[in-house]
């Protein structure tokens, strides 16, 4: 068994902005990416961190992507910034939308930002935590493909469309929680796959619409909402919200989108913001004590608050680097030195 | 056994009027709340309809609700409402806000009513349909008791914190839904006390924090939030934005406020609303049909839209008025004859 490859954070960033730029991607996609993918890296996640180039980068060559694309911010309404992607990442049209988007929500109190024709491959916690630090309380959620049965269906429909959630905390890290409204996250049944394991009889349906406990079978069928009707409904509500309201794709459409059927992801998103200083004013800063509260009560019964592992990750991360496996190091050190011939250049 | 009693709807609302008056509530407070509850007994959610004058009665004699309470709309950004109840019903609050927050959501896409210091004992279903009948998306939360432990935890703290959301559909009733965030209802744990039968697992954990199978034990307890450590988070974000946020209670401190231990339903709410002319102006009715897609989808699938029971029986309701046990009907008759002095006349 070979060892895990340990990168400084510098080096780390070096290898993404490489890559983006072997890859044709254009300065401003190269530094949104490279600060989305080693955040994750950073945090010890791992489905999201450099690992996620390799699919990026497959994703910007079969031309779908475009990594030259020049987001345009609009201002729609004075509590709504949009953000046309124009099939670039959703990551640069984010980070050009956050300015307009903190400013709209500290004069109107709550301001949302939606960003359309995006290809969306990272995960919502940083957006969200892009907020929390500069004082607001932040929502995000997007669609991402029918994988999902609606409860009481038989069939995928719904995506496994996450939902995060942060709130800005004095002095420390932020409450901040990022889920997929699937039981479990569609790696997790690949994982159980290739184990050879049985999967719980909640997680999935068949391709007949029945309770399976085979992954293979699951991975042909539908994967179930968390929390049954009750998640089956937020996520109803994220295709909605995120989907039509901001003229995007549902889930079930952006599979059908793309010619060889092998489902892009490129869809709508939906960011929200939420000044504390507007709602409480003076007592804005009572306000976030008095939240506070809650935190110590939960920590006080021997409960722990979301994205404690990550944050934990991320302190370990700063001092000491980030560990990649062996054959993933090299997979993406290819990436620099291929010739392909770039897409868009 | 007695035969149900069987009113016409405005039968019903006169019945609550009279309940009301005699109560010494002001007619503005008469009017929200028999609305409220004549909505809720038309469309069979029994525990929110005309039973629930009972609690209410009960909650303005004991002092802590005014009857005669004035709600103070406050322009407190350009997009939140904020109306202070003043110890109030929140049902008055939510229909004095009603017409700023659909003015500032039109003009700026997204708009926050904030409800301080009310007696909230209404499903949010009514309100966030009072969104959707204007053509607004609308969402609506609050904490409640702290009856639920959150996720990994051993004691009661989150609320049961409601959750609720309407879309509106061209021609048809609007896409609803209003869950707690608890596993069940408390209402639920207690039919199973009163029938003596055991609870599933899964529930709720007895007052040492170990899961209980015995309804009595659950109900000493907490009860667990749905869906694990998700439903856990969602919980939590609604106490962070219904509480501090806006200036208001967390779910455990409602129950210390008051003296006797009862816990009186005092506390915030918010309500969110978001207009679909706003995000897509001229393809508004575009986006509306869009949605309609998804539901085509679910119901396709043999899955059913959430609310569907709720519509049915509003439609039976509507023509052959609203039924209720003949116990309560007296109950009710004899709070119309009772002759205790009006705390507040």
């Amino acid at each position: 068994m070979e060892h895990d490859i340990t990168l400084s954070l510098e080096d780390a960033q070096s290898l993404s902005q490489r890559i983006l730029r072997k890859t044709g991607f254009s300065e401003g996609h190269v530094e949104a990416i490279t600060r989305s993918m080693v955040a994750a890296q950073r945090d010890e996640c791992h489905s999201h961190g450099l690992y996620r180039l390799l699919g990026i980068v497959e994703t910007a060559r079969m031309g779908g992507l475009d990594p030259q694309a020049v987001p345009e911010v609009i201002d729609q309404a004075p509590g709504i910034v949009k953000v046309d992607a124009h099939y670039g990442s959703s990551l640069l049209a984010f980070e050009q939308g956050l300015a307009p988007l903190q400013e709209k929500a500290e004069r109107n109190g709550i301001a949302v930002l939606m960003i359309n024709h995006c290809f969306h491959f990272s995960a919502l916690w940083s957006e969200v935590e892009a907020l929390s630090a500069r004082g607001l309380a932040g929502l995000a959620m997007n669609p991402t493909h029918a994988f999902v049965a609606p409860a009481g269906g038989v069939r995928a429909l719904l995506g496994t469309n996450p939902f995060a959630f942060s709130w800005p905390r004095p002095g420390g890290t932020p409450y901040t929680f990022d889920f997929a409204t699937s039981v479990v996250a569609r790696g997790e049944i690949e994982l159980h796959r290739r184990a050879g394991n049985a999967i719980p009889d909640d997680w999935a349906l068949d391709d007949q619409g029945q309770p399976t406990t085979e992954a293979t079978a699951a991975l042909a069928g539908a994967m179930l909402p968390f929390g049954g009707h009750k998640g089956s409904a937020l996520s109803t509500m994220i295709e909605l919200l995120a989907g039509p309201l901001i003229g995007d794709a549902l889930s079930h459409e952006t599979q059908a989108a793309n010619e060889d059927g092998t489902g892009q992801p490129c869809h709508g998103e939906l960011v929200m913001a939420l000044s504390p200083r507007a709602f409480l004013g003076e007592q804005s800063e009572a306000g976030l004590l008095h939240a506070e509260k809650l935190f110590e009560e939960i920590l006080g019964q021997g409960a722990r608050l979301p994205s404690k592992r990550r944050f934990e990750a991320r302190a370990r991360s700063l001092t000491s680097g980030v560990s990649i496996p062996a054959a993933l190091y090299r997979d993406l050190k290819a990436l620099v030195d291929d010739n392909t011939p770039r897409p868009h250049a």
